[in-house]
């Protein structure tokens, strides 16, 4: 359940008098997300998507949703903020910094085919390739810095072979360098359910508030992996032959990229493997968790290490 | 006809690259419009308009440009102008400046019911509002100034008493002073074709190169003349009052504006049959004509002289 804070028809037909998109005609909450409250809110104009930032603070939303209205300007498939009369994007409701964006069609799908996972790779693709003109700058909150501090709380509550496994990813991952890789805007979490999807085509990617600025071919490999995978944590060829040439087809992988590719693959993992465990074992207490399995991510990794390097379905 | 300039699929396949809106699908001309070439361009990612501007330059093009971008972004229902890698809105194709668009829903309507009418007034009330915080500033070059001038350009070629009515008009228009009244950016030609219905929703505004800094009570009145008027030039009250009650639902008429309000219909109807009378008798040879009878704007304008100035439909 993903309304933690309880918006009435009357609160928000007053606060609507802010906008210029018509009267209220329904409102409803939605249950997806674990992190913000959503509503779906449709007025004489068309359906919005209502979110209000249970943890983000209003001055850390500017990188994400300008970002969204840059990408929504060149036609990538992302929702559009909507600007309130006073010309900003992000508003106030129940003391909750909010903003209202264009709600976009389609749905989430659990079972990709390979022409889905070719399309979602393209628009990635060319998200990587629009993004290029966004001048906002955000470091990863996720990257090596955080993981090599994070593993360090949850080594304690581990077996020791997975310890030592992810030992040895983290330190595979240190002794390599990826200072001649591509960087730019990557969404950084481009799972199934952060994508709709029309039939074969994106409807659009959703939910950018891992958006950050790291390697190009980082944010391929996660989107491969959760994309591709089977429920097994092994990669199907087919589908991830499909994605990359979807990708490739608006922006080929450099031979630097080409080269690093194993690398990166088990780089987008072992972010995942490191957070799911951090999640589960949650040292800190209190808190609500919605804890997902971190053993499919170590055996994306297992598979990913046994495979040969020069058939990663470039 | 309106394709002046002839893009092929092969042209555009390869223009596409400087843009992140996927591979061409499907290219095809608009008959509609009669001053630039229009295309239909579906790519993977949608459906879009391009427009080649035949008259207008690069330079004369972001107030217009920016303006459907700002609109857009505050969730009026105008195109939104998709930005090219370089983050401009204005390309080039064919040594003539464009702009692609995204391709907004639904159809032009003939004869518009009472709900169609409020649900436009309701928009442009809306759109009035929203573009408060627009910064693009432009003259109306269809004000009295260029009506004053251009009368004299067709006096000549009218029988007395039509000529007579148009100088009492001009010379009614002189005398008025609307100093007090709000200002803002006017679509200033918001005719039915200009309008997208999807049922009784507005799918969209389009065409906004007549658009400007004028009277808002000015736009209100252009847009009632056309859209609760019918074939005998006479308005159709209970269209009428559902438009204005659409509008004031949103931004209510001020005092003075409903005092000007039945010279403001007058000065909307003048400047129609201004335009139509020049384009009629046209005084410049040589050019294509695609002349409407200036008699409806003169028999708006006899009926609106007559009806009691207490009953506008307010």
């Amino acid at each position: 359940m993903s309304v933690f804070t309880t918006v009435s028809a009357a609160d928000l037909e007053a606060w609507l008098k802010r906008y210029s998109i018509g009267h209220l005609v329904d409102l409803k909450g939605i249950a997806a997300g674990i992190t913000n409250t959503n509503y779906f809110v449709t007025t004489g104009h068309g359906r919005y998507v209502l979110t209000l930032f249970e943890q983000l603070k209003a001055n850390e939303l500017p990188f994400y949703i300008n970002l969204m209205a840059h990408l929504a300007h060149h036609g990538i498939a992302v929702p559009s903020p909507i600007a309130n009369m006073q010309n900003d994007y992000v508003d106030q409701l129940h003391g909750k910094p909010t903003c209202l964006q264009t709600c976009l069609p389609g749905e989430v799908i659990e079972n990709p085919n390979a022409e889905q996972c070719h399309n979602v790779g393209e628009m990635l693709a060319q998200m990587h390739e629009a993004a290029r003109t966004y001048n906002g700058r955000m470091k990863n909150p996720r990257g090596p810095e955080w993981w090599a501090h994070t593993v360090q709380l949850v080594y304690p509550f581990m077996h020791d072979d997975d310890a030592n496994q992810l030992h040895r990813e983290v330190s595979l991952q240190e002794r390599h360098r990826f200072d001649r890789l591509p960087t730019g805007v990557i969404h950084a979490d481009l799972f199934r359910d952060n994508v709709l999807m029309q039939g074969n085509q994106v409807g659009g990617f959703i939910d950018f508030y891992y958006a950050c600025n790291d390697l190009l071919a980082y944010d391929v490999a996660i989107t491969l992996n959760d994309w591709c995978c089977d429920a097994d944590g092994d990669i199907e060829p087919a589908r991830a032959r499909a994605l990359l040439e979807g990708y490739q087809s608006v922006r080929p992988l450099t031979a630097d990229e080409r080269e690093a590719w194993p690398t990166m693959l088990r780089a987008a993992a072992l972010r995942f493997w490191v957070s799911r465990l951090y999640d589960f074992y949650k040292p800190a207490e209190g808190e609500l968790t919605y804890a997902k399995d971190p053993g499919h991510f170590q055996r994306i990794i297992t598979r990913h290490a046994k495979r040969p390097s020069h058939d990663l379905w470039l």
